[in-house]
């Protein structure tokens, strides 16, 4: 992909400035690692963004897929290094959305206690 | 505008959570406060983007617009606390651009050294 400069905030969020990629890093986060359990999320993701996503996360090495099942092929996804990082923004995302959103919840357990650098599972 | 969930996330990317929003943060905390000025950037933000963007970070309440001239109305722009709140996830989302992306520059001095919660200009 063309860098639209060298700043460091435009490209990153070139991958992951967008409404739904870091809700998919959040529930890869929490354990959801199949296209179902990702589909199932409370905001209701419409598949078509959520396999969108997918590809372009992997294809921006974000996530890996791997299968699963054959007949019919399913995919088990989990976050790389470089995916995991993300942990740090979703934090910070999250502590911004609590502290001026009013209605929202505090930052789940699993983002507090994750180190987000260790190896993916 | 209706949330789509109570999850903190997931309601500040409804506000932030695009390719542009947090480069006009990035923009404004380095003293860019006019149409002009933010249109400017290396980027080349759309100017209809731009409008759109701003129109809608006034009515989320993450900048205020000023009028500074009259005949024509030219407005100076400010984050408010809220908006200025974002400088931790911009830095977030530097640290992991520069960490992971090759080529981008590092965190550029004036969000390492910028409060964050001082009062806008």
């Amino acid at each position: 992909m063309k860098k639209r400069s060298s700043c460091p905030a435009a490209c990153a969020l070139d991958l992951a400035g967008d409404k739904w990629t870091l809700l998919v890093v959040r529930d890869l986060l929490r354990g959801r690692n199949t296209y179902g359990a990702l589909a199932d999320s409370p905001e209701g993701i419409p598949t078509n963004i959520l396999a969108d996503r997918l590809r372009r996360m992997e294809k921006s090495g974000l996530i890996e897929a791997k299968p699963y099942q054959r007949r019919p092929v399913r995919y088990a996804y989990s976050l790389t290094e470089k995916g995991r990082g993300l942990l740090e923004v979703l934090r910070a995302v999250s502590l911004w959305g609590h502290r001026y959103i009013p209605g929202t919840n505090a930052m789940p357990e699993f983002l507090k206690n994750d180190k987000g650098l260790s190896n993916p599972a």
